[in-house]
């Protein structure tokens, strides 16, 4: 038999709320039009985000804790939530300049900029999900 | 004891993402900054709304129905989700023009809308009722 | 100033699964599937129904409570739930037969099979809210 | 046809996490635990209780605001959550002293520690709505 | 440290409501009811299914897409949806023909419907999951 | 191409209603403040929890199930929800003594009462996953 880590994996929800478009400076402004459709509105639209951050560790024994969820839930504040909540993702973002302002983008950039800090903490980032609305949601596990 | 009519009453959700900002232009930036915090973002920032809209009726005894909710929410589709759903609600929505972009306004634009076309419909408009975000929520019965 | 009475509303969600369809026998099976479109699917669909029960009354002083809660689970499942989970509306429910399976006919049947019970528990009933879907929800008050 | 005031209703949740159990000193502990059953447990039990707070008002026209909700949240939370989160409702909490800790009393409480307070923001108090779970709900509106 | 690849996984949630039974046909109505209870009421009984279909990908540089939702969403309404939504499983779906009309069989089913379509829009399907209820669900991976 | 097995992930969920503190009996009440924070309110608080239990097999021809979830239901609620529902994770949960009352050991205990019996069934355990909060979530692999 294995012998067991006890290895847990926790998760933190924060959200945000964000306007954004698709829109591509390369193209005309037809092409956007016809590839990301109603995406593409040029003045805007935007959507309450979710994000779901996991991490995880083995519990300290003196705690039970992987990592101090209070501490988790500022890091992700100060590097995530604090650039995004009430911002444009395309303009005001400096983590997502010469990004495409998708979800898919967007998970990759939240892991980036939190995978060091997390380790920091003793934990190592698992995920990175984001609901961009109750239908839609992208997931990011660093491969 | 008072005869009943079997008034019911029935609620269609709909949703629409779009962006806005509180913003009041007779003011200066800073006093609107002042006012309206982060909710002022000048380059916007965005929600997924969730509108109940709430109809009242007798239900007709051939169908079963108050009112047949493919016809209501074609109606809502075609007289607000259509002019908010990928908009910036300050500048792409004309029943929006000349008022503050709050959830208080919103629903009240909203119920006018709609109030008149629900009564073609055969029933009566009861309340509007919409999320911006899971904490923050307005509701207009018409008073 | 008004006196105040302390009057509060309590509220009980049970559920039931169900099948049914929106279909008039005295129409012919042209006229049902013009006006109800899928809901006339002659092999039945079904739904996960989500029934929110809303008495009001004055909490007694020793308890707390205005109607203890699980009492009136109890009623809801023996005067509604048992007649309904796992059931075709239209086929094996006594107290809908010549109805239409409507949620509107069916919140007028789940207020008359629980009014009187729901007064010998020492409340009142108010309001009996039925979600089909999460987008469609009717409710009856009694009027 | 009747004037119309433009009166919205806003709504904010707060949420607090207490333990608590219905125990009525003036009883044996075996009434207790026959009128309460589980709800008696003598070492406590617990919620995440959700509160939904509702005001009335007329839209302002330079801010589109009934009442600016960072101030209502502030409020909620100096004058309810503070006194409520993380702590036993029974042992800890001034306001519910001599009184059961069920959610009609709950509700009545928070009701008397907003009404006043409220008024000063320039609105008024309309209800407060209690989830004690995703099943139980109490809900007051000052009758 | 390993190439990243950007791998990131996108999931789409879809709706569909339908009736079914547990019957197995080479058994006696006792055994029926014996094993599967109330699931085997011989009228049926329905469900509001959730479905949240899982692909990954790496996204296009140009669009920020692993995969354009609204077409992974047309897809799935074509392959899916329209066989299930207001349908009988048991009578009317000819996916389902000769399987028990249980999560598992449908995961599984939904899965071979999709699998081919959907590597040629250019992903890979990773997971189909299924609620039933907000109490059951299954997930099938492909393996 | 690898043979398939038709291996599906079935999920339970049930709930939980508990009182506890994080406490470690071997600080100073003073180090426990400044650990666990308001967590450490020396007359507890609660939550509503949610557990997600997975199991994971290959559907039976006969029955459509990889288990039946009546039967997984009943030995949740035998090994899990009778231990903790309306008690004190600290005080009255025998498979708790001596851990730190945490999500993280929660979900290693739930765990270790489930493993074998699930096993028993003739399916694998897959998670458990807990929800102490909409925000806080914790879940175990067995690794």
């Amino acid at each position: 038999m294995m012998e067991r880590r006890n290895l847990v994996y926790v998760t933190r929800r924060e959200r945000f709320n964000a306007a954004h478009k698709l829109w591509n400076a390369n193209w005309t402004d037809e092409k956007n039009a016809e590839v990301f459709g109603k995406c593409a509105n040029p003045n805007w639209h935007g959507h309450n985000y979710e994000v779901f951050v996991t991490v995880k560790g083995v519990p300290d024994k003196d705690t039970g804790y992987c990592v101090d969820l209070k501490q988790l839930s500022r890091l992700i504040e100060n590097k995530v939530i604090q650039h995004l909540d009430h911002k444009n993702i395309n303009l005001d973002v400096e983590f997502m300049q010469g990004k495409m302002a998708s979800s898919e983008m967007l998970v990759i950039a939240i892991w980036d900029q939190l995978e060091m800090e997390i380790r920091a903490l003793g934990v190592d980032l698992h995920a990175v999900k984001l609901y961009e609305t109750e239908n839609n949601i992208a997931e990011y596990f660093g491969e």
